[in-house]
Formats: C-alpha cells, sequence, structure tokens
C-alpha cells in the first residue's frame, strides 16, 4: 500500500515539481502581473525577475530527487555529452511539457479576474488587450522568421554554453547552493539582452506547454497561425542553439583543460599530497588512515 | 537582579526582534516611502526589494536566539513535520502579532509627517490619498473573494514548498549564511510574479498585526469592511495554503529522498568513509579518535 | 627612506582608502548621474545601488588593513562594545571627515561639466536645479525638525543593530566574502525603506565632509542654513540612534546566547570534541596534535 | 590530426570565448534591446545588469582555461605587477580587440531587424534615431575633451584599483565563485555612478573592437570623427587611469600587509600551528604526515 502511493507520488512528482512547473508558475506569473496591472505592479525588469526566480527556486526545489533538468534543451546537451542516458529524453520532455502546461493552467487560475477584466473576457492574441504573450512567445512586429531562427539560436547557444561552463569542475569550483542561483543570473542575462526578438523562449517544453494550454482554455488556433506560424521555432530553434553552444564549449573549453597547465599552486598542493601518499604507504602503521583522511579531504577543494 | 533584567529583555526580544517587527518595519517603511512619494522615492520594485531585505535582515538578527521563524504558518509547518512543539504555536503567532503591530506602530511614527502631508491629514484605506494600503493587504479592484482565497492559497502554498526545500538538508546543501538571503529572494519572487492581486500578505500576524495598528490609530474600523470584509482572507489562506505547499513537498520530493539512489561520489565517500571506521576498530589505539575527527568532518559537509 | 615613504603612504591611505571616501565617491557620483542626466541615466533605485556598492567595494579595499569602519557612528558603537580603544574614535572620525570631503571634490571633478550644464553654472540648495542634494542630506519639504530627528534615530538604531548582528558570530557563521556585500544590502534596505524623509545620512562624517566641501566649492552658507539649519541633525542622531541600536542588540539577543540552549547537532559536536580532548589527555603521544589540529578545525566552524 | 585540431580550437578559442567577446555580445545586446523597443523591453538599469552579467558569465566561461583577462587594462595592470609576462601583453590585446569585434558582429546579426526597423535603415551616430551607441562609448553633449579625460581616468583607476583588491589573497579571503561575481557588481557599480558622461568605457579593446565593426558595417568614419575625434580617449585613458589604480592600491594597502599587525584570532592561530610544527619535529613519527595534513589545511583558510 505504501509502496504504491510512493510510487504514485514519485509519478506526480516526476510531471510537476521536477519539471519546469515551477518556473512557468513564476515567470508567467510575472508577466501577467505586469500585462493585467498595465504596469503599475512591476516593469519589464521584474518580468525577468521572476523568470530567473522562478529557475532558481525551481531547481532548489527539484535538485535532490533529479538533476533538475527543466528544459529538454538541457537534457540534450547532457545526453550529448554521455551524462544522460539518450532512452530517458523522450519521457524527460514529455514531463517537461506536462508541468509547463500545468504551470499555465495555474497561472491562469490564479490570474481569472484579473485577465478577465483586463481582457474585457475576450482572449486575444494581438493587440493592446492581447493576453496570450503572458504564457509563451511571440515575434516582435519588426521580426522576420530567419531573424528570429537566428536570434534563438545565438541565445541558445550562449545559454547552453554557459550551463555547460557553471558545471565543469574543471573550469573552476562552485560553491553549493551557488549553482541554482547562477542559473537564475542566466536567465536574467538572456532576458536583459536577448529579449526583445520574441521573449526569449530558450526552452521548447516551456514554449509548447503553455501554448498547448492557451489552445485548449479560449484563445484558440490563433496561438499556433500569429507570427506566420511561429510557433515551431522556438521548439526547434533551441535544440539546434543548445546542441551548438555545448559543443563549442566541448571544442573551445574543454578539450584543453588537459593540455592547459595547472596553476603553480594547485601543482604545489598536489605535490604534497602525493608526498604524504608515498610516505605512508612506507612508514607506519596509522598512515592509511590518514592517507584516506588526506584524499576524502582533498576531494572537498 | 540581573537574572530579573535578563527574563524581562528575554521576554521583550521574543515580542520584538523575534518577530516580523523587523520585516514589517522595513517592508511597510518601503510602501510608506512610494506611497507617500508619490513614486519620486522608489517604485513597485523597490517595495518588494523593501520586504524582501526586511526579511534577511529579520532572521540574521534573529537566527541565533530563536529558530527566526517570523511567520505563524512557517510555525505551523514546522509543527505540522514535528520539529517544532505544537503547545508553541500560539504564543509564537501572539509575539509574531505584537511584533508586527509594533513594526507597524515604528512606520507610522517615522512617517508621520510625510503621511499628514500626502494625506491632508485624513487617514483613508480607499481612494487616491489612501495610505491603509502601506500597512496590510487590501484586494485589487478586479479580485473576487474566490479569486483572492484562490491566489493566496496558491501563493503561500509555493512559499512554503520552498521554505521547506530550502531547509532539507538531504536535498542539497546550503552554505551558512546563504538561507536568509534566499529566504529573501523567495519573497522578491512572490512579489515579482503573485503581488498584484492582494499583495501576497502570506503572513496573517504580517497582515492582522499592523490591521490591528490601523484601526487603532485613526483608519477606524473601514479597515476591516474594505474589500467586502477582506481582513479574514489573508489569515485563514495562508493557514490553508502553507499547509498544502508542506504536505505537497513531503509527498513529492522528501519522501523520495529513501528511495532515490545517491549520486556515484556521495557513495564512494560514504565507503570511504566506512572504511576508516572500520579499520579503526581493528588496527591501533590512535584510530577512535581519528574516527571521531572524520565523523565530525563528514558532518560539515 | 623606505620606512618614511611607508609611513606617508600609511597616512595618505588613512585619510582616502581606508575611510568612507570609496562610498562617498561611487554614492554621490551614482547621485549626480542621475540628476543632471534629468533621469535618463538611472532613478531613485539605481542612487541606491550606487550607496550600497560604494560601500561594498569601499569595505573589500579596506578591509585588510583596517576593521574597514567606515562609520565614526560604527567606531563609536565598537568602543561601546569594548571591541575599539576609545582614544583612537577622534582620530578615526576625523579620518572619515576627510575621506568623505576628498570623494566629495572627485565627484564634483567628474562631474564637473554635468554639474555646470545642469545647473546653468549656478551652485544651488533649493529648487529645479538644486544639485547640493547630489553630496549630502537636506531634508523633505514635509518633514519637521522632530520627524528629522525621530527618522534618523531610528534608522541608524535598525543599521547599527543589523551591523552588529551581522558580526556576532555566536548568533550564526557568515562565509567570508559574504560579510561585506550583506553590509551593502543592508545600506540598500535603508535607501528603499527609510530614504524620502531625508535621504538616510546614516554617517556623520559622510554628511558633514561632503557638505562642507560644497560649502567651500561654491554652494555657500545656504549648505549650513537650508531646512531650518538641518546641518547638525544627521551628524547628531546617527550617533543616538547607533547607540541605541547597538544596545538594543546586547540586551535583547547577545545577553541571551549563554542562556539560550544550543541546538540538538550542536550539543552532539561539542560533546564528541570534548571526548576527544579527554582521550587525547590520556592516550597516548600523538593526541596533544590532534587536539589542536581539532581545535583550529572547531574553530573555522 | 588531433593535435592540429586542438591547436585549431585553442587558437579559435583564444579569439573568442577567452576575451571580452561574450561581454561585448551581452553588453551591446543589453543596449540594443532597450534602443530599438524605445523604452519598452528594459530602462537604462538593465543595459547595466547586462554589462555586469556578461562579465559575470565571461569570467566563468574563461577562468579555467586562461586567467579571464577580458581587459588590456587588467593584463597591463598583472604586467606591471610581475604576474603576468609584459610579452604577451600585445597578443593578449589584439584577442580582445578581435573577440569585441566579433561580439558587435553577432549583437548586429541578432538584432539586424530591430536596428533596421528603428533607424529605417539608415545606420547613424548621431540624432534620435541614432545606432552606434549600442556598440561602443560617444561622450554626452555636455562633456568638454579635459573632462571625458578625468572621467575615464578616475573611473578606470577605482575599478582596477577594487579588481586588484578583490584579488589580494592577503587583504581577506574570498569564497570560490563569489570573485566572478563581484567582478560583475564592480562593473554594475561604474555603471551607476559614472555612467553618463561617456557610457564608462573602461576597456580599450571592447570600445575600439565594436567601433571597428561600426565602421566596416555601414556607420562610415562619423563613428571616428564624432565628438570631435572622440575614439582615441576611451582606449588611452584607460591605460593611464588603470596604472593609477594598481600603483594606488600597491602603495596604499598592499605595501602596509607587512606592517599590519593581524588580528588577535589570526595571530592566535598561527601560534598553534607553530606548536603542531615544532613538536612534530621532535616527538613521533606520524608528525611529518600531520604536519603537512596541517599546512594543506592552512592553506585552505
Amino acid at each position: 500500500k505504501i509502496r504504491h502511493s510512493l510510487i504514485i507520488s514519485q509519478i506526480v512528482s516526476f510531471f510537476t515539481l521536477r519539471t519546469v512547473f515551477y518556473g512557468t508558475l513564476i515567470g508567467s506569473g510575472a508577466a501577467a502581473q505586469v500585462v493585467t496591472s498595465r504596469g503599475t505592479h512591476g516593469d519589464y525588469l521584474t518580468i525577468q525577475l521572476g523568470s530567473a526566480l522562478g529557475a532558481v527556486f525551481g531547481i532548489f526545489v527539484a535538485r535532490g530527487v533529479s538533476g533538475a533538468h527543466l528544459n529538454p534543451v538541457y537534457s540534450l546537451s547532457l545526453c550529448v555529452l554521455g551524462r544522460h542516458p539518450w532512452k530517458k529524453l523522450p519521457l524527460y520532455s514529455l514531463s517537461h511539457l506536462v508541468g509547463a502546461f500545468l504551470g499555465a493552467a495555474t497561472v491562469y487560475l490564479q490570474y481569472y479576474d484579473a485577465i478577465q477584466t483586463f481582457s474585457g473576457g475576450e482572449l486575444l492574441v494581438a493587440g493592446p488587450n492581447a493576453t496570450a504573450g503572458i504564457f509563451c512567445s511571440y515575434p516582435a512586429d519588426h521580426l522576420s522568421f530567419w531573424g528570429g531562427l537566428v536570434d534563438q539560436v545565438v541565445a541558445t547557444a550562449l545559454f547552453l554554453l554557459c550551463c555547460v561552463a557553471l558545471e565543469d569542475q574543471r573550469n573552476g569550483p562552485l560553491p553549493d547552493g551557488l549553482h541554482p542561483v547562477l542559473v537564475g543570473a542566466l536567465i536574467l542575462t538572456m532576458g536583459v539582452s536577448m529579449g526583445s526578438n520574441c521573449g526569449f523562449p530558450l526552452n521548447p517544453a516551456r514554449d509548447l506547454g503553455p501554448r498547448l494550454f492557451t489552445f485548449v482554455a479560449g484563445w484558440g488556433e490563433e496561438v499556433f497561425k500569429a507570427g506566420g506560424g511561429w510557433w515551431w521555432v522556438p521548439i526547434v530553434a533551441p535544440f539546434v542553439g543548445g546542441l551548438l553552444g555545448t559543443l563549442t564549449y566541448e571544442l573551445l573549453i574543454e578539450a584543453h583543460h588537459q593540455t592547459t597547465p595547472q596553476s603553480p599552486q594547485q601543482e604545489q598542493e598536489a605535490v604534497e599530497l602525493e608526498e604524504v601518499v608515498v610516505d605512508s604507504g612506507n612508514n607506519s602503521k596509522t598512515h592509511p588512515k590518514l592517507l584516506k583522511l588526506s584524499k576524502i579531504y582533498s576531494k572537498q577543494k
């Protein structure tokens, strides 16, 4: 019985808290707040802070029980690097799609009164009373098809490049607990520097899930028609950009860790530790434990 | 004599610095500044920064001598999780109510001239010269009763879910000193994404205490009548949401820590530490101390 | 010869980099930028960020060679707590006064063109083209004398209370390098919640130094006459508030560290460390070193 | 074959990811976004956040394989301090010039549609539809030649002074991973307090590279003529200011580390460690390892 409950809660967890659910709820909530209050309760920066902080706490909640992937592009990146099994990719992607859908639904629930009042009851994709932009990405008027593609490839490439760099222990240590904060800062970075063309989707599940929700919830098929059938660009381009960014990092940085000499201090420390090890093997009985202690210790650094 | 003084200061401390007094003073002060300066000394974001930073420093001041609860909903959550005695809940809640009342009084004292000048001496709850919103939560015009209830349940559920996650050592380590900062970031998150419906009270004592102060200080019974008798929603809904969030975390994340396999690195470290222990018991006299040293050490990680 | 140079540079350093020079330069610079650009290059928040970040980097520069006092009120607080010799207080205060004067002079140098263009060459204390507010504190129109006194006493009391709390190791640990950042966050807190009455001076040297500079540099005696002779309030009130805040912390928090039971985990660790010590004294020759090692280790935590 | 690929990727990396490429891309991107959206997608603060965050992630990406110099002025500073070989300075400077050029090109690519729409196809250096300011520094109307020179010398001096202070281990420890964040905070500091005269270039490569790009890409020779031939000021002045700041730090802070007594606690720890060492040499065989362990340990602190 308990085992059954655990399995069910595991599944529910897999499709909600371990996904981009939380990020969607906070990010789209921040947009809903600014749009429906007509800018009295926030501005462009607070929306970006919402997107960033939603990711931060999404990772803090999920980091212990899953890798806190939150983005199929990131999962793909890990698959390519051999750090995640390929066969798990479809299910992970699906879970984020479901999570983002549910996140959008929760935002609509929480802002139902506000959206109804703001839009006069008409759920529109374009125009001064449009509310679809709260949930997913639409291109700015000036953006061409190729411009949008380039924007998303460049932005996601940079995003993944940095994500991979932050996780590369050999590139430099990071205190526990700072990593989620820096991923949030990275999303804020994207928001302030690459957000005006099409809202920096970066995440296919985070874009398609809420789009499907708005399709179902009353915004209708316009959500797929708008921007000349824009909807598939933020699904395809991020995968391309993500791969590009990951490979760029691997080729231009990761590949050179072996060939790059360590700093003098690091080398000195390595030599000293080695001496402890060598001495330990020869001299006395208490050494092996010290050896282990020092090994454990050296891992921490 | 000294003992008496200590008891008195303990009591005073219990009803002031160990409560949400500090958070109320900073948070409502930030609102007072923006409202009375008609937006020349801050904007929506600075108010949210005030709420967030008030919590951060409230925790830094109180964390050593109390658990820095600051919110009865959080105390309730800890009671449910068995980490705080139930019988202390009423007194803790009362202390926060008193602390928030005193915080509001201090804000009024500090902004007395500004509020009088801004309002022309009339202390109003609604209208362009309203000042009651500086102190506690009132619903936006668009908000229905059920909408307000949903808003507060959803917001407090997410808030507590994250609070519990941040304290769950098994979900991931957090450097000392980062925890209060992240709680502040969490409050900022709520402010930028769930603040436009009714100002994200989240904390019954923080809302009722200042409301009682404004009732006494001259705003009158309108503070309880406004919004169709809104005042009890931010008292009841947060408890419901807080419970929901806590239980959701326990069921969807905490319950799976046992069933989730540890990372390879963690397992390796555990094995090595065990070896130290096993060896220690067999070989030599100096082992028990090393064993203890390594135990203490391993705790830190 | 080298010794002479060292003494001279020590003296120069004592009156510049080890003072609030840096903080004045950044903080007043941020105000100069917003005022003279008429809000196109920043807003109220960026001024507060400037004040906060100026303090952060002022501390980072000076922390190794002085205690990074930066504020005579803080020095007074340390004197009262017995952590700083009273006889050094006058010289420290003087050095900050000089540092703030030089900081203001540097701001005027850097923004000379901008201030001349903005003000049409007339250096005024009040009116739409006033520029004196860039350098030091003036009361808002609504503020009464007593209101200003209360504002500064309350604000400085809270400020010092938090400063003392952040440095109280027994109240909780803080990672190296986070302390200066939190002092900056504390100044930002004051800026967003207690800045609209009179600009939260908090620091007598930081206020009087730049005021003296503006008096000398062409704003004239109006800098002392404005606000009904306001100038002495931000000198006297912060000392009163600072003392109040320090004593409040000592009485309401510090005094209870002994009487407050530690957390179970802390107690357990203390017991284990004690066992190591006791064992060490009895059993074997290698113990004293382990004892010391563990002592040193325990200090770090 | 692999060796050849490695060399090529090393070279590509040297001229892109290890330079200010990333910082230019994010920083100029943030400006492009605000300018072309006419302020609907950000404001002055978000541009500064872009500049700051671009530096943060530029350092996080490059810190493992290069020193993450990112600025020729910083390289010069390290050369003067004897921490970097002089002969590498020209090549490093060139690489940053190339990186900044490529970063500007990427921004133009990503914002091509937006810039064309905003400017009506005319690439202008001045006027309401000017877009050259997205890429590099131009003086404000009020700024005189000498004013600009002073601004850049003062700003870069302070910037380098802080950079050197943050890296001075003897001035105080900094947790791994916090250093890049603080450099970002430092750039934000410059942006909010010294940005309105001429946009705080601070970095000759970051300014000249994008200027060359705009010259080539269609803005024409006006980019060199504007501001009375301003272009060389942000190239020369930062070197002067950087040297000044570095030397000021060395003379006023670094020179006194030896002569400044350590804190009582630090001294006590030093004495205890010394005792361990002394004891170790006399008493028993296990001491040398403990000695090394404690040495390694003491390094960490």
